[in-house]
């Protein structure tokens, strides 16, 4: 049984998700994504679909900015801090795999944590959209724009709410290029596992 | 035997050296690290010395370039080029692994590269410092103060020549946080190039 919480970080179309999804079935722990969206909604009284909106809101433009200033605090970091502390409780429960949500960040005081990042180069990304159920557009420069656009999304909600640069190998214990195969990404994050619970044993 | 040349960056004080000829001797192929300054200068004319100096010089000094305005090109610009084709050559030749030197910028345009980046916390890198023979100060504030001159010399050198960023993930097919142990790193980067094969054959 592992003992470690595994957060993972990934650009869009990298299959990330469904890495994720192989670790947390070969260590028999459970996945933590957009769940995670739904509980804080649940705890917070606000509907379901204005949190996920306000994931989606680029968090630093001024105009939203204006508009919340009259609240305490604006919607995005509401649901920030919302999120931070089910994060932060699910790791209380014991191991798991925390999907996005900037979960490497919110659990930066953890030592039981190995933080991993997916990435691909943009001409695999493109390829792998075509096959993926979950991507919406169809042609080749809906997909192009849409794996930009979703990109540009997550680096600036990252960015803005750790003050650290999203892929920046610094913030992560094992960054994998999707590319080399979901098999391989999958059993490097169980060996990383393996060895980071060899080294937190001695 | 292996068919894939190798890249290594790494931060200082990482054993990023002893992982890159553990890869090294385990694939049966040659690690290029210093040995390229010596080929650079006897290829250049230039001193091995003046070589050596220049790679630590900041780059992006206003004085230094004034002073080499004089000249056609700086001579740090004139040994970065003379090194460039030197692991253009040397990845001709055949599989090996060469360890700094901007080799996964140098190399970009070949599918037959894995590029690693080998990084760890500070205070981790402190620890192994004490034990690294190679490593020139002795006590605490020495070692503190030659870790962060070395790295901030290397990402200016690699920010300068590449128009990357150092560490940034998107640059490279794995990056690995050194703390997971010596022999792990070794173990995915072998991996790492096992799957490169496997998906370049396919």
């Amino acid at each position: 049984m592992a003992k470690t919480i595994i957060t993972i970080g990934r650009e869009y179309c990298t299959g990330g998700n469904y890495i994720a999804e192989d670790v947390a079935n070969a260590l028999g722990i459970k996945l933590y994504d957009k769940e995670l969206i739904t509980m804080a909604a649940k705890h917070s009284g606000l509907s379901e679909e204005a949190v996920a909106a306000s994931e989606k809101r680029r968090t630093h433009s001024l105009l939203y900015s204006l508009y919340t200033m009259g609240n305490e605090l604006p919607l995005g970091d509401q649901v920030f801090i919302l999120q931070s502390r089910i994060i932060k409780q699910l790791a209380e429960e014991g191991p798991c795999v925390i999907l996005g949500r900037c979960g490497d960040y919110v659990l930066r005081d953890r030592k039981d944590v190995l933080r991993v990042f997916i990435y691909a180069p943009v001409e695999w990304r493109r390829e792998l959209a075509k096959t993926d159920p979950l991507v919406k557009a169809h042609d080749e420069k809906g997909i192009k724009e849409e794996i930009e656009k979703t990109d540009r999304n997550r680096a600036a909600y990252y960015n803005y709410y750790t003050q650290n640069r999203w892929g920046d190998a610094h913030n992560y214990d094992l960054a994998i290029n999707a590319a080399l195969g979901r098999e391989t990404c999958v059993k490097m994050i169980l060996d990383a596992v393996a060895a980071k619970e060899k080294t937190m044993a001695e």
